[in-house]
């Protein structure tokens, strides 16, 4: 950790703050240059509160020299992590096509969409069943009888099973599904976190709608440091001014969470953009931009196929889709 | 709720767009402009997915004409909240100065802070016992030993205590405590939104982030659905790309908080800038923009008073700072 | 344009309003539902003012139903525009590839850059001459002489050259440039904007760093409105809170900006990342999402070739590049 | 300057980076860590390259420990900039109240709000000439002629007058006018800046919708740097994700700007929030944050006066709001 003091500050005070630091079993090593002060701390810094010493007036800046997340982090675990779900891969190569309605309604519903989705070339099956909405008024899903649903829909498809979990409270309920996703709001629900890291299955982690890279990472440090290295990392679009889509998918975050984590990191372009027209120029260029996988709504209601459109792909748009992506993949290969 | 149509669309999808919504239960009204058709539906369309609608290929645009909030907003309840808590007001007129340390560490500590923020005119007790942190390796706090200590900390001076909340399941743990504070992190955590609409308990929302003002009050309307009115919303610093301090302090939310809903809306710049020397102007400010109190942290330990600075104030800044508040809302009467 | 009031106001504010809009000559169409009123505005709107009536106390919200900007929007001009710059065709189909040195330094630099670029497929030459930057400290260009450096490697080459304008004063020096580049910093320097419309000459107008698709579009409106429809559009990068790349680059913009606009789309990886080891996999994804070109850095600096790293690619990369994009290209249609 | 390099690097290219670094003419101490190696560099490095430097493939980030706004900084210029405008003086404690409307319309509208806020006690007035319009097809101003009205109004009440200028190539227009405003889309138009710092004329300059303090000094700086210190800072609101008001007013850039910077700072609540009556309490807000004055819209037009609201304030209510910033402004001292 370094640490640059400002130019013409009391002696005393800096001497305080390195007298300070060596108590907390630090080494300081004093570099005076022309104009500024800076101290290297030695040792074990990952205990010492950088906002506390970057806030002293004394104190111009603070910089970590070493990553904070040591388990999500590449540097400490240079070969990528793989997902296992029954027989299917996730990452270090292995591509997963996962898709589903956003919200399981009926047993013919979820059973209907994961036949076609499979039949497209998904291998994992979607559907919310604890729905998280921002207005308490609106339709919460079918909670533990979407969970079953969804389970039905396995066993007629073979295909694994991805849900929400909104509360750690709820984990019995989802004893026997395969994947746990963390949406964007409980990305820094750290109690949850701790739950999904003892409980040893699969998650997928959505980032925060306005949280960085780092703390995507240090959430999913979390859960590793609980003891579940099975974490899959996924983009869902960041809140910025955007005027025309709902949110702004950010695909540098792909090969960028790839350098810094040996984890898989997928891209969801339905909620991203919340446009189903524009579902497929996203999942193409996530793909591109080095993607394990996506994770895609669609769905069968004829309400909704009345006119093309609404975030959630009709089954023969998806399969059209998933064409694309197995030609584009041939070609980046 | 008003939906404007695409120039040149096929009627038929117009007609089948119509057709539906009238099958929803709404009534529609249907306006031919020059370029333009609009769709006016009449009816009760809280139950109507908005973006559902505004997806479809013929459909420009979507406009909600009454607010989704009814409990949380001004329009259905005129006159102001009033949150009582022992024989403290906050809201209708009455400010509130809730003052502490970020988190409770020992007795000494507390009973020293209580003391000395009720000297300098603080009329609540905060400390943070369950602390979220973003890195799951930085200290956690003392969790139901913290609460014990602030309850110590209330015997010996009679302030009311507010701690954070971060998991329903810790909702026995907090039978005792006077104000259920709710994080930013967990602004959209509905679990735990529900279960203090239930408790009954006065509840401190800090606004999300990256929320929106609308997300921040639907978020309150989750609690007072459960059946709980007693909320605070507190403004505490939105993420931007602010490069000199945290987070970005909005307080335009204070006057617009104000106009959209009778809540007591209070401010906490120690956690907007992060920066102790900024706290007293923000405070002033916030004062000036019409808040209805301040959350300030305070501290008394020896380490951080080696160097003013820091995100907590010292005591004898906390009281000089109480002091300026009082004179600048008598000048504002 | 819909005009909504909010409820229980004032019936007479209510009427001078709707006489108001009427001595604007406006048809106001009023439509009152359950709980607000909503006015329909018919005839020319474009001239009204609609911040200043959103403003008012009894306006809840106002929502203009046809976009306002005409030439650059795709509504009236529905086939792509085609941007002629000699032999080279961009937008409708055609892919160009632009490419070269973020300064232009010397002959032997940028006449060495142009052949690698153009052997490798680039086909415009791009080279700063003229150079924001935010220190005035900072090295600010060749100016006049750097353009004469251009023009020698296009004279070697045979590549048509692109450059930025900083100010319309600087026009007659631009007169044998074949290509005028907006900056983002300039996007709404209207002045420029003017004037590029009167010269007639195609322009490269990029998004400004916190500039919505719309803003995009009237700056390109204030080109074709003075006679010039030769403008190829540019994203490449908003600001965010993004924390390991420079900019988030926005790539659902090409597809959104396909759909609004006829104008031709294009991507600069270089300065949305700021770093060269992510171009190739944005790059990659640009052209996924429907991108009409790209704008790439190339340099052959020995200093750069160091390491790698740097915004730019080297010569070699970038011809690796190019072929993995003329396999995706292949792939994709 | 700090360059931190990633851990087991390949020791020739650091080498050879500490050798192109020496032959910049910077001494460089280097200071091998546990984890990383850093690199000190000593000498003169507002020249050195940091984005260059930083996107190197071995180094993990650079840390500039001296600022490089030298003349706008308050390190090497501690006493505050006091500007002066005939008998005016703004910064140093010197409170100044600028008033009038968003756009000149006629000479009987500039002096009667002249007038007018002149006897609210305003001591320089506003009024647009050359407007920046985002659309092509709304009204740009009177531009020489409203120079010429404000002239008048300045004739008629001896108030100096601030106007915003567009291009430097309107700068003899302006001869006469007293303070020069820059917009926040001209804030990194740097052949204005420029123009304006050969001008000598004091330099209003707002900042841009979404740039740093730190890009906004290096704006002054430019000012400054051509030999014209009479500089006055301008908060107006960022760019952000806000719902119910236009911007987001940034109350924290006044103490921090305060601090970084010699130059008075003054606030524009009218452009900030887009709504009248959000100006007195952001206004009175801004007081509190210490601001050096008030930029605000005021107009007497009878067709604004329908209803309370817009984004000016009317005569009446300017008059009550200078009230109450005269009593907040005593009880702050």
């Amino acid at each position: 950790m370094i640490v640059v003091l400002k130019s013409n500050i009391d002696s005393d005070k800096q001497l305080k703050l390195v007298e300070w630091l060596k108590g907390q079993g630090l080494g300081v090593h004093i570099s005076a240059g022309e104009f500024r002060t800076v101290l290297g701390l030695i040792g074990d810094t990952s205990k010492v509160d950088m906002e506390l010493i970057e806030s002293l007036d004394i104190v111009d800046s603070v910089k970590r020299v070493t990553e904070t997340f040591k388990r999500a982090g590449r540097s400490f675990h240079p070969e990528d992590t793989v997902v296992r779900v029954g027989d299917v891969r996730i990452g270090g190569g292995n591509f997963c096509m996962i898709a589903g309605p956003c919200s399981v309604e009926t047993e013919e519903q979820i059973v209907a969409v994961a036949k076609a989705v499979k039949a497209a070339g998904a291998n994992i099956l979607r559907g919310g069943a604890f729905k998280p909405r921002t207005s308490p008024y609106d339709f919460q899903g079918l909670k533990a009888n979407g969970l079953e649903l969804l389970k039905i829909a396995r066993a007629e498809t073979g295909l694994p099973i991805v849900s929400e979990i909104m509360s750690a409270h709820d984990l019995p309920l989802f004893e026997d599904v395969d994947i746990l996703q963390v949406g964007a709001r409980n990305m820094q629900n750290f109690d949850l976190l701790n739950e999904l890291g003892k409980s040893g299955k699969p998650v997928l982690l959505k980032r925060g709608l306005a949280n960085t890279l780092k703390e995507l990472l240090m959430s999913a440090e979390y859960i590793i440091a609980g003891g579940n290295e099975q974490v899959i990392l996924c983009e869902r679009g960041i809140r910025t001014f955007s005027d025309y889509y709902r949110n702004t998918l950010d695909l540098s975050a792909v090969p960028m969470l790839h350098e810094l984590s040996h984890l898989p990191v997928i891209v969801d372009p339905s909620h991203a953009t919340g446009i189903a027209r524009m579902v497929p120029s996203m999942a193409l260029a996530a793909v591109a931009a080095g993607a394990d996988g996506l994770i895609i709504e669609v769905h069968n209601d004829p309400i909704h196929a009345l006119c093309d459109g609404a975030q959630s792909l009709r089954p023969d748009e998806y399969d059209e889709l998933a064409g694309r992506i197995r030609k584009l993949r041939e070609a980046l290969r």
